[in-house]
C-alpha cells in the first residue's frame, strides 16, 4: 500500500472520530441484552443501509441450524433473535473477501446500584466511555463500520466482498454467528474486534454451560433434618465440580497455547436460585455453571465427566441419594479454537496483513499475541468454515462487570488498523 | 356440664361435618399466600356475619403496632393486610371470655410439578384433605367456626364474650395477632388450633428471620480468581451459622421443655438468589435464614451473636474481607413462649378444661403434651397480654411441604373438643 493512501486513511479515521464516538454512544444506549436486541439491530441495519451496503436482516430459525456442527442447545424459540449483515459488493473482484463480525448482544447489567452511572446511559470521562456493552463489543462493531467509512472518505472501497455482520447470541450460544454461516456468508478471512487489548488472539477456550436442578421432599423447618435442604445439598456438588476444575487445569491436560497458564479453565457458578420461604425447608434449587475446556478437548467427553462427577457426589449426600440431580444443557456447547494451529497460507497472510496494519498505526510496535480464557464467535469461522478468524479489538475493562468501560484512544487505533487491514487484504478500488 | 348437653354437642358436630368439610375446601381454595389473603378474609368475614357475629375487619397499620413488644420488622406497607374478628356478645356474662384464633395466611406452594394435584384445588382422598393451608391452619379456623355452630345447633351460645380471629402474617411476623391485641381484643384465655396432632403445646420456640446480602466486584469469568464469586462466598457463612446452631443446641443451653431434644433449634437457609448470567462471576447474592431460639433466650443477644458469627466468618474469606455482608432483618422477631411456665390459676383452669374436653371426645384418653420446634401466635397472648394461650389442633402432614394434608377424622375430634371446651370455659346460655 502506498504511504500516501495509508496516511489519508489514518487521517480519515481521525476526522470522523467524533462521529464514531457518537455512534458508539447511541448503540450502547440500546439495552441489547439477550432477547432485547431488536432496537439495536434496527439501528445497525439502518446505518449499514445509509452507507450503501446491501442489508440482509433475518430472524434466526433453530430448525435451520440445530443439526450443524457448533450448534448450542437453546430453550424456547428465536422469535426475538435478529441477525443483520451488510454486504459490500465491489465493482472489481481483485482482492480477498472479508467478514467483519461483531455481536450486538450484551450480558445483564446486574444490580443497578453497583454502577456509578446507569449502564445504558453511556458517558465519556477522559479517554473512557462507560456503559454495558461499550467494550464487549459495541466498540468493535463501530470500528468495523467506521473503518469502511474512512476508506470511503478517501474515495475508495474494498476491491472484494466485505460482509459486516452484527449478530446476536454471542454471549450464550454463538448461534447468531452460526446462522450467518448457514445463510451462506463466506469469505477468505474474518476479523472480530473483541476487546482484547489490541492483541491478536492465537487461541480461545471452549465453553460448556449447564444447569443443575435439585428437587426433593421439603418440610416445615421445625422438622428439618440433616441433608434435607436442597440449597445446601448443592454445596458438595459445587465442591466436586471445583475438584474436577483443578484436574482439568493440570499441567498434563493443558493445550500448548495455555501451557504457561495455571488456571485457564474457570468453573463459574454464575447463577443460583432456590427455595420460596425462610421457614420452609427448600425443596428445590437450580444453579447455572460455566466451565471452560481447552482447544481439542471433546465436548461430549467433557459432558460425560461432568455428569459422572455430579452423580458421584450425589451418592455421598443424604438428600441427593434420593433425589438425583438433573443436568440440563442450554447455552454454550462451544469447542476451543486455536488460530495458531491454522497452518494455511491464507491464515499466514491474514495474520501478516494485520501485523502490518497494527505496526503502521503503532509506530512499528509489534502486534502482541494472546491466548484468551474465554470463547468468541471466531470458532465458527475457524472450525466449521475453514476461514482464518482474527480476533483483534480495543482495550476495555470490567466487561461482564460494573462500570464496564472502553478506551476510546484504543478504539481509534483499532479502527485505523482495521481500515489499513481491509485496504491491504481486500485491495482498493475507486468508490462508485 | 351435664352429659346430655355434651352428647348433643358432639352429635351436632357430627351432623354438620359434611358442611364443615365443604367450608374447609372452599377456604383452602383461596390461595391466601402473604399479600393475597383478601378473598379468603372476605369469605371468613361473610361467614362470621352470617352466623350473627359482630364482624370487625380492618387493615393493619404498621404505625399502630411498630412500638409494641413482639412486633417484627417488615419491609413495605400493609396495604394488603386485612384482619377479621367476629365477636360473640352474650346476653349474660357469667362465664370466662375466650379468643379463638387462627391464621388465614399460608406459605408458598413451591414448584407446582411437585404436587400430585394443584395445591389450591383441595381434594379429599379417604380421611385426608389435600391442599396448601388445609392443615396449616385452615382446618383449625374452620373448627373454631363449627364448634360455635354446634352449640347454636343445640340452642345454646357461650355465656361470655368469644372473639373468633382470622389473622394474617402468622407465617412471617405474627403482626396480625399483634394488631388484634393493639385493637383491644382481650379475653381470659386463647385457643389456637394449630395442627399439632391433637396435643397440647406446652412450649414453643422463638424464631428470628434474617437476610444476608453479599455484594462485591464481579468480572468476566475468563478472569475469575479464587474467592471472587458472591454465591460461593456464602458457603463459609452458612457453615459458620451451622456451627452456631450446634452451640445453641448444646445441652447446657436448652430450655427445660426441650431438654430431651438434641436439635430443637433449626437453622434453615430457606431461600437463595444470586447472579445474573452463567458467564459472569456473580457480584451479588441474598439468602434468607430462619433460626430458632429457646423460650427465655433474648432476641437482641441472639442477633448480636448472629452478626458476630457472620463478621468473623467474613474476615476469613477473600471476597468477604473487602465486601462485608449486610444483614437485614425483616420477618420474625419472635420470642419463645412456654405455657408450662404460666403458673396462674387461669392457666391451670384453662388447661384443665381442655383436658376434660379432649378426654370426653377421645374415650377418656389423656391429652398429650408437646413442646414444639416452631413458633405460633400464642406468644402474643401469653407474653404480652397475660392470657394463657392453648395451642391444640388437628393432625396434619407435610405442612410447608408438597401434598400438605389434614386428617379429617382429627378435624372432627378437634371441633368436638373445641365445642366442649367453649361450653365448659365460657358456660352456656340459651341462644337468642
Amino acid at each position: 500500500m502506498d504511504a500516501d493512501i495509508r496516511t489519508r486513511i489514518l487521517s480519515a479515521v481521525d476526522d470522523h472520530f467524533e462521529q464514531e464516538i457518537q455512534f458508539l454512544a447511541e448503540l450502547t444506549a440500546h439495552p441489547s441484552t439477550r432477547g432485547n436486541e431488536q432496537s439495536a439491530q434496527a439501528f445497525m441495519a439502518a446505518q449499514l443501509a445509509d452507507r450503501g451496503l446491501e442489508v440482509d436482516s433475518w430472524q434466526i430459525d433453530v430448525a435451520d441450524i440445530c443439526d450443524l456442527p457448533g450448534f448450542s442447545p437453546v430453550i424456547g424459540t428465536y422469535d426475538d433473535a435478529m441477525n443483520v449483515v451488510g454486504a459490500h459488493r465491489p465493482a472489481t473482484s481483485k482482492g480477498r473477501s472479508l467478514i467483519l463480525n461483531g455481536h450486538v448482544d450484551v450480558v445483564p447489567a446486574g444490580p443497578l446500584d453497583m454502577w456509578d452511572s446507569p449502564p445504558f446511559e453511556p458517558r465519556v470521562d477522559g479517554k473512557w466511555m462507560y456503559g454495558r456493552g461499550a467494550g464487549d463489543m459495541k466498540a468493535g462493531l463501530v470500528a468495523n463500520v467506521f473503518a469502511l467509512d474512512a476508506l470511503r472518505a478517501c474515495g475508495v472501497v474494498p476491491a472484494a466482498e466485505v460482509f459486516v455482520q452484527s449478530v446476536v447470541e454471542e454471549e450464550c450460544t454463538g448461534n447468531g454467528a452460526l446462522a450467518c454461516l448457514q445463510r451462506g456468508y463466506r469469505a477468505d478471512a474474518a476479523l472480530i474486534p473483541e476487546p482484547f487489548d489490541e492483541k491478536l488472539v492465537t487461541a480461545q477456550l471452549g465453553v460448556i454451560w449447564f444447569q443443575v436442578h435439585l428437587k426433593g421432599m421439603p418440610a416445615h423447618v421445625a422438622y428439618a433434618g440433616t441433608g434435607a435442604n436442597a440449597i445446601e445439598a448443592a454445596i458438595p456438588l459445587i465442591a466436586a465440580l471445583h475438584e474436577m476444575e483443578t484436574r482439568w487445569n493440570g499441567p498434563t491436560c493443558r493445550h500448548a497455547d495455555f501451557a504457561h497458564h495455571d488456571h485457564a479453565l474457570n468453573l463459574n457458578i454464575g447463577k443460583f436460585q432456590g427455595g420460596d420461604w425462610a421457614s420452609s425447608v427448600p425443596a428445590w434449587c437450580v444453579f447455572d455453571v460455566r466451565m471452560g475446556i481447552f482447544p481439542g478437548q471433546d465436548i461430549e467427553t467433557a459432558k460425560a465427566e461432568i455428569e459422572e462427577v455430579l452423580r458421584q457426589a450425589a451418592r455421598e449426600n443424604a438428600f441427593l441419594r434420593n433425589n438425583t440431580p438433573e443436568i440440563v444443557y442450554h447455552g454454550f456447547h462451544a469447542e476451543g479454537y486455536a488460530l495458531s494451529e491454522d497452518t494455511s497460507a491464507r491464515a499466514r497472510q491474514a495474520i501478516g496483513a494485520l501485523d502490518g496494519a497494527h505496526e503502521a498505526v503503532n509506530g512499528g510496535a509489534a502486534l502482541d499475541r494472546l491466548a484468551i480464557t474465554a470463547t468468541t464467535d471466531a470458532r465458527f469461522f475457524g472450525l466449521y468454515a475453514d476461514t482464518p478468524a482474527l480476533v483483534y479489538g480495543p482495550k476495555a475493562e470490567a466487561i461482564h462487570a460494573f462500570n464496564e468501560r472502553v478506551d476510546l484512544d484504543s478504539v481509534r487505533r483499532v479502527t485505523q488498523a482495521t481500515a489499513l487491514f481491509i485496504a491491504d487484504w481486500c485491495g482498493l478500488e475507486a468508490a462508485g
